[in-house]
């Protein structure tokens, strides 16, 4: 019999061209970045392919700095200290570990931005109003028990102070046209249908934001962790600075009492 | 018997004070520092505990732009790639993964820091110059076959141009003092001793301007990350972007030839 | 302002009950289970929190040999690789690594499991037959355009060798009950509606027969993962084995052409 | 300037042998490992390459049961339930991350092992006994305060029951030689010296017995990481199933007190 050849696809790259003496970062040479811009603007470029707006470039900053730090009220912090504890030598593991979690209950500005971009689809095929569309894409969420994302948050039941600083720098730059009022639209129809009086939060102003800017949703899950990794950063190097012990926790046991091996199972 | 009781050390942080309306980090209020400040300051302050000079500010943004990517010639934007393949629906464990590709092959500007800290104590215990410092340091490295971090890179032998720019930022906002040039007394002198003329990398020159900025090694490890963390983002999206079938490699098989189990394991 | 305090819950477990002089695994002494049980066993009462009967046993052996290893023929072994050959000091960042490679590409026997119980409902509360629920199920999808989770493989296009003999080592044990039946018979209908011939993979055996052992969904993942980490172990530590290099690409760039930075980003 | 090209290293593995129609572990086709082998059988084979003798098989058994949890007592399931607790949808984030709790805190049989091979090279070298060879090795460590590995557990001060257990299923299985004696000379030199009367805990035991058996000190890690991989999947599924609330810890700030930005820090 002969054996067929799976076709492997090669490597490509659009970011950096990188060789002898060279490296591109989307065609600029990086020692030029090195010497001219703001960290801010590299991390733009090299997500996006071009050099940001002054507007964008001072929206980006304020999107890069919404997060920070959750001090201990999420599980990011937890984990860094968690695995910094075992592995005080590096604090790479810990940096790893806390940037997985990030799953269905945090949610990320990916969220909000899949959502909106959704709903721009349906008011331009359906062609309704920012309004109607709200409405719509509620009244069908509702119906599906799905939850708005970018909603709502324990600590700031009456605003997300991190929310309405972006929102106001965004504006300020006139970074806010018909995807974030849609955004909002859909907020305020959900605050009436459902009576819940729940604020737009960090992720979701984020999610809107970098939407209005054009950044992919996907992206933004990398730049929701860039915003919180000098927090990630922060308490792992503590950890590792304060602790020599490994990290436990005064747990209660809820399981069988103790139990001895049915007769079958003792082979020793 | 009484079981004993082991103490569990409580959580505590002097990163951020998180709670009912209330976000601070190092102290201040995130909402100001969103409406004011850049994402350097802020990564900076959230890990040194204070704000930059304007000096350390530049060279900061400066530091976080020194490696941003390496294209294919490493294995983070490699590592980005696979797992991506995998996961389109979220880039997050591709960062994860990416950022674990730190280790003793590809080192970090932590290790050259831990050895100028290493040698100032030296010199400062054993009232040495600079220089004689130097001399003492690479002697013992190469007498025991150490590696001195820092110096030399494939694809630029001739000289890393992340690194030359890098020092210019430095030296011009004259971030660049007795810690600075007793690394580059080190390389000096290695590259007399061994007749190796390699240049000083730039994960060199990142934990070289680190020290001076008066980081600790371990942070320069999350530093280095964050710097070439755009890269990661952008190459895990890429993939995302372009690929709909699983990553897999055209490689060799070297191993055993087919074989049938000895009789004694056949069991069916 | 009063603050408020939010109530953060404590940790409990089931698993384990571990303190001075005591090891309990699921109230069994860890040290009898190291005495008299094999590994196999141990995962099983550890994961379901009883012991298995000698038939569970012996298809929870043939479940865990399911996958073993892909070759270069998936993500996972590469992940191996690349970041083993970043961290050769230790092999655990790849492990790490190599297990995040798990996403809606590669799926697991969590999905077909999923959709097992799912269908297991619908036939319930509808009354339906086996082949009344599978027709349904199967329209559903279709129309939805759902992919059926735990068919067709690349390189099995007739038929996929593990699954093949799992099944086999499943029935010989009569562990093939009306859930198994039901995966075969949405397979069946699957086939003759679409008219495409995609035999049961192994993701989509292992899904079925632990959904027939009363395994939950979610542990299948961790499962699946097992089955496969002496494959990840074996490649990681080949890599550090054999390079000193680092793993690099032989990429191509389809980027930008160099350019040179605008004047106004031009400040240095 | 012409661009050299650097020569990038093919892919190449001796574990598996996969294509069209194959899968080969070590040379024996997958489908009769499922048909005839137990798991353990299997991991043994794919990280050795040989399969194990019946005494091999049992003894290896011992050493994968040989941890399986550590309640709460060890960083380990602290992370699995912090990230599981943010990803409910999938445990494997949650299994990554707890994978990475293994630095030098927690130490691994890898280090145990790399002490006894390093101690038999010297008794190689020198032609000393076995027991000169640990006096010549705890004299050295002391004198360079490193600390023995393998040595001492705080919940088990008096002797660690795996330990016991595992040594006893290995001597049963005559897998106890020279080095598993030079480990225990170690130890004893170790008590006399030092006064300290620590017992060999679990990991030294497994890295003492896996030394015995022929494995390489890298694959130790592993192994242990297979270990206690039903404890991580067995919390991970845990949290998932009783909390929809993220992980959050009542901890304590000891940083600054709010303040304000300096006058030049505001720019909004």
């Amino acid at each position: 019999m002969k054996m067929e050849k799976i076709p492997v696809p090669g490597w490509s790259t659009a970011v950096s061209d990188v060789g002898f003496h060279k490296i591109l970062i989307r065609g600029y040479p990086l020692a030029d970045l090195i010497r001219n811009l703001t960290y801010t603007e590299v991390v733009y470029l090299t997500i996006r392919g071009e050099l940001p707006s002054e507007a964008h470039r001072r929206v980006f900053d304020a999107v890069l700095c919404g997060i920070v730090d959750h001090g201990f009220f999420a599980p990011t912090p937890l984990a860094s200290h968690v695995i910094a504890s075992a592995t005080p030598e590096s604090i790479m593991p810990a940096v790893a570990g806390a940037v997985l979690t990030v799953g269905s209950v945090t949610v990320s500005p990916q969220d909000t931005a899949e959502l909106i971009l959704e709903a721009w689809k349906i008011k331009e095929k359906e062609r309704l109003s920012v309004e109607e569309t709200a409405v719509k894409v509620v009244d069908e969420m509702t119906a599906q028990k799905k939850r708005v994302p970018g909603l709502g948050h324990p600590l700031h039941p009456t605003g997300d102070p991190r929310a309405i600083a972006l929102k106001e720098v965004a504006q300020k730059q006139g970074v806010w046209g018909e995807r974030a009022r849609l955004y909002e639209a859909i907020h305020r129809v959900f605050v009436e249908k459902t009576g819940k009086d729940l604020p737009i939060n960090i992720d979701g102003m984020m999610g809107c934001i970098l939407t209005e800017m054009g950044f992919e949703p996907k992206e933004m899950a990398g730049i929701g962790a860039l915003s919180y990794m000098p927090g990630i950063i922060a308490h792992a190097v503590e950890e590792t600075r304060e602790r020599v012990r490994l990290r436990a926790a005064d747990g209660e046991y809820t399981g069988q009492p103790r139990r001895e091996l049915p007769p079958s199972y003792r082979r020793a």
